[in-house]
């Protein structure tokens, strides 16, 4: 992220080097905040129905949904952020925070939130589009557990990141890309940014939305993807092994997209027919944006 | 917090309404931050090195230790915060975040930190001094699990904040001064910004560390007056009903000191001998500040 880009803080473009918060913003004092990341495919922000949907399901649960603009106005304000750069194709991420109130912990009722859209070139993508990643990726499953529901529901997607910040210190400085956690019965949740999908004897398997995990957006497509494929799909609760076991694996958020996986732990992966069929759906997806 | 007071943010005094970070600060997009709350007495920033301690054990924790500035240079931004804002008594909040990085969410090894400091005006405090609170607390036992060690380690003090704002926002629009939260198994582990303690029978009794509890300041020092005046103390796991069925309840933080209880849920509690007496020595360990 460039200090020559500019972002959108509270109604107006700013340099990147000049978009700032105030100190007393909940958005920094607690990770008191909603965020959404997607992809502007030629201009046009990729499923951003349902980025919106989640966004606003996020401040439901934070008790600040009454305050959040209208989908059109933030739309327009990713919009507006894209065109101000001089972007058709960009990564964008969209942050509302429960902004600066008086009083201490407690949230006050009356919010006047602060929205930060921030952007980054990406290369254009689709049918004959070029991947954001150098190669296949390599996950870790790692002794680390997803913030149950019953603390803080999994499914809001908040500037309350540490969990997967530590997930990611666990493979710092190896040669993993992505570290996968688990619920407190040992069942694999998702990793730092993306969930996970395998294959065994055709079928497509990811860990259950009744684990602690986000459904990103890019997870529920690819259910979509592969029902309108006639892929048979299951959701469960699976271990480590059926991943280590499993005949493809691969990763998914709206950055990477679908990004095979080539190794999880020790055990190496080809880029099988399920992924590629898969990736080609979703690029024909994407294509109808350009 | 007024916007006539000055904060301290990476080495400069600035109006707290012109004190900001970067809105790609990883302390505001991640809540990737350390901080402490603690009270000055007399220009004296009450049991510093406990809380110097527990600051670098939160960046330890968080992998960016090193980059901590010495705990000598951090007591004198907190110092000439106070001193800035001519106050001799105040309550202080320093933050360390894992400041702007070039990468996305596995955190860099190069770190430059921001460090802020915000103060707010307080009362005298010490034998003859003024109490912060208006009168004892009303803590409910809420349903609400405290974030797992094995997901973010709860001795680690962040700007990961948002399981004490659900739990509080279950007290919104109720009397309720405080939320006591449990573990996985149903024990009572803290409050949102306090840590509980009660009396059966002349002991002392608090929630182990063992459990996923962040152990206060206060809560450490309540327990070394506890030892010195010859109060039998004990730590343990205990369900809602134990405190609701104790003699007395009190609960602690560096802001409030020990703060009497005086309603568990629907129970009525008066404030008792031994509260009384632990206020008495906490009152005469701040008078030797002034």
């Amino acid at each position: 992220m460039g200090d020559d880009l500019q972002y959108h803080v509270d109604g107006d473009l700013v340099p990147a080097s000049e978009a700032t918060v105030n100190v007393r913003d909940r958005g920094f004092m607690y990770g008191d905040a909603a965020f959404e990341t997607l992809r502007v495919y030629g201009g046009v922000p990729f499923e951003w129905a349902a980025h919106a949907a989640r966004l606003r399901r996020t401040c439901e649960t934070l008790g600040f949904a009454d305050a959040l603009p209208p989908a059109a106005d933030l739309r327009e304000r990713v919009a507006e952020t894209v065109a101000a750069n001089d972007l058709a194709d960009a990564y964008a991420k969209l942050s509302v925070t429960r902004g600066v109130q008086p009083g201490k912990l407690t949230p006050g009722e009356e919010v006047d939130p602060t929205v930060v859209v921030y952007v980054s070139p990406l290369p254009r993508a689709g049918v004959d589009g070029e991947r954001v990643w150098d190669g296949p990726a390599r996950v870790a499953t790692v002794d680390a557990e997803s913030v149950p529901d019953s603390a803080v529901p999994a499914d809001a997607k908040t500037h309350n990141y540490l969990d997967g910040i530590l997930a990611r210190l666990r493979i710092r400085g190896t040669d993993y890309d992505e570290a996968l956690r688990r619920d407190a019965e040992g069942y694999l949740t998702e990793g730092a940014t993306s969930n996970v999908f395998f294959v065994e004897d055709g079928r497509l398997l990811t860990p259950t939305e009744e684990l602690p995990l986000l459904p990103g957006v890019t997870r529920t497509l690819v259910l979509e993807l592969a029902g309108e494929a006639d892929l048979p799909v299951e959701t469960g609760r699976y271990g480590p092994e059926r991943l280590r076991e499993a005949d493809e694996v691969f990763v998914t958020n709206s950055t990477w997209e679908i990004r095979p996986v080539e190794r999880v732990d020790e055990t190496a992966f080809d880029v099988g027919p399920v992924t590629r069929r898969l990736q080609r759906l979703y690029d024909e997806r994407v294509e109808a944006c350009y």
